[in-house]
């Protein structure tokens, strides 16, 4: 337990200190706290396969601090060798996860700031793309901080709001996605409780999303993952809110897997299910669902839950780490501009109309 | 590794050996394969209740069983005591663990086999209620193999499976309900598969059921529950099969947490849901499934699985046993009498009336 932020402090998933990277290893929590530190592009994006860091938003401000990285490294060398290492880079990153959109729209945006800086000594483009990283993980705030106070307003008070995975501080730069909803609810004074669902086979709910809610006292209640229809069919869930890892042009959500089964029993019940979804989430070159690649991971994760193994020797093992829940199931996606109620195909195109 | 039967030799769940009972422990299952012996009924409850032993018929032979050690160890006692002993044997089975009936089906017929031998000498009781024990087991086995037979018929060649919990030999006598009609398909030449849920939190899918499969052979994929829908929605599922282990008179199934999830998802995506079903399952004195009692068992099972504890410390837990699924998302009842399909108060009430 070291470095451990005091009950008041903000979780930092992601800082920049001395000229490094360091991230909060979400393999270990809550059992043990601690920051390991990046030097390279490579190094990121074996952290981000690993899931050191995880959640949609936090990979894309990880990746952007990869080329950030990369470029400081390589500052003093010729240009082209900076040019192709950083190529590199890039190339490293973009191959670490398939699902989550954020990181190619990071990686889209880094390259945006190397063209527009190409004509500049190198160490000034490392200082530009240094400057970018920042940027990225400070507006991620903002824009969590912008869907919060639209996501708050959805929620009555004395809500008791179930969530899947682990779309808070963590998964992103700072505040959360659908746990900011949750925070921002609790900062407007709304009498908000948490049920999360444990989010098998990482464990997100039981350890992050449990974590960071014990340490801000919002209440909150562990269940299994095939427990919420069982909630829900007592009447003991009010609302649903989810993150997402990416959305497409129709409006269909893809999210760790198990959040179509909760939104399937959220219709069958009459419960609204909420996405929050920053802009740059949403995949307009994706048309629906079906053509959003789904990562595979590895077979240990389902048969155990890391050194501890459980299952039969000899059982195949499937592992999709994610799933997609149609449009027609979201009541609404909450954005940094405003809820989208009922999002379809061109109420999405008009948010990026304007 | 002791003791473990051969791979051509049936599982045995629960044994008679040298006048007392032997059983199963199944929550070390796969890492060890070990008998516990036991020699009073209150040994049994105990048993029962920290799911040495689970599975609803399966816990309604060790119940028997307990009766019949009961009656043993008390056979040299004077009647009254002996009576007084066998009325406590009752008590303490009945009060450990209250959803599956077949429990209480057990019990009822062992006081049946007392009150009718309650004339004879105690040690004459003590043998009739042995024998009675004896003959339930062997009627378990009897009605799963004829379940078994009725089910198979209902799988195409080559129909995918998906099981949730264990509902497999080890839930039973002998040949299971769920798995038996798996076991069934197989022994009639069908080629069948079987998607194993790991159901969390006791991992009886991961850890029974994935072992039973690969003992006999039977290719067997596991899954974490919350991946049953996303399965689904590929056309990976032909049929779900459950066991239960309380149905109502309406045709409600109480069965292991989860199951009323995936009954949902089996309904959205037109997959036949069918539940293996000895009438001794079926309480004709339950009117739905609101009126059956579920367990709520201890946190710790939620916040981690045995020793290894991962939750955040200070989240609160909800941890119900099992769920109702409503008769209305059950395509069939498989009993031994046949095949009940969209069972109903009407159908059911006449399974008991030839």
């Amino acid at each position: 337990m070291r470095q451990r932020p005091g009950d008041d402090q903000p979780v930092q998933t992601l800082r920049w200190r001395e000229g490094r990277l360091e991230m909060i290893d979400q393999r270990v929590l809550p059992q043990r706290f601690e920051y390991l530190r990046y030097d390279r592009a490579a190094e990121v994006a074996e952290g981000i396969r690993a899931m050191v860091v995880r959640g949609a938003p936090a990979i894309g401000c990880a990746a952007a601090y990869g080329i950030a990285l990369e470029a400081r490294a390589l500052q003093d060398a010729a240009r082209d060798a900076f040019s192709a290492g950083l190529d590199t880079g890039f190339a490293v990153l973009a191959a670490s996860r398939p699902t989550a959109i954020n990181l190619f729209w990071a990686l889209k945006r880094m390259r945006g700031g190397w063209r527009a800086s190409q004509h500049l000594p190198v160490p000034d483009i490392a200082n530009i793309l240094l400057g970018e990283a920042h940027e990225i993980a400070a507006e991620d705030i903002r824009i969590n901080r912008a869907m919060g106070a639209f996501g708050a307003a959805l929620l009555p008070d004395g809500a008791r709001v179930l969530t899947h995975c682990n779309a808070g501080a963590l998964a992103t730069a700072g505040h959360g996605t659908a746990l900011g909803v949750i925070r921002s609810a609790v900062e407007a004074g709304k009498s908000v409780s948490v049920i999360a669902d444990e989010t098998r086979p990482f464990l997100q709910g039981a350890r992050l999303t449990a974590w960071e809610m014990v340490q801000e006292h919002i209440p909150v209640t562990l269940i299994t993952d095939n427990m919420a229809g069982h909630l829900m069919s007592h009447g003991e869930v009010d609302a649903v809110v989810v993150g997402t890892d990416r959305v497409a042009a129709n409006g269909d959500v893809a999210n760790k897997i198990g959040t179509y089964m909760v939104a399937v029993l959220a219709h069958r019940h009459g419960i609204p299910f909420y996405v929050a979804c920053p802009l740059s989430t949403i995949d307009l070159e994706v048309p629906d669902g079906a053509a959003i690649p789904i990562e595979e991971r590895a077979a240990d994760e389902v048969t155990g839950f890391g050194v501890h193994q459980w299952a039969a020797k000899g059982v195949q093992v499937r592992n999709p780490a994610f799933d997609v829940t149609p449009a027609e199931l979201v009541t609404a996606l909450i954005t940094e501009k405003g809820v989208l109620m009922k999002p379809g195909r061109d109420s999405i195109a008009r948010l990026f109309s304007f």
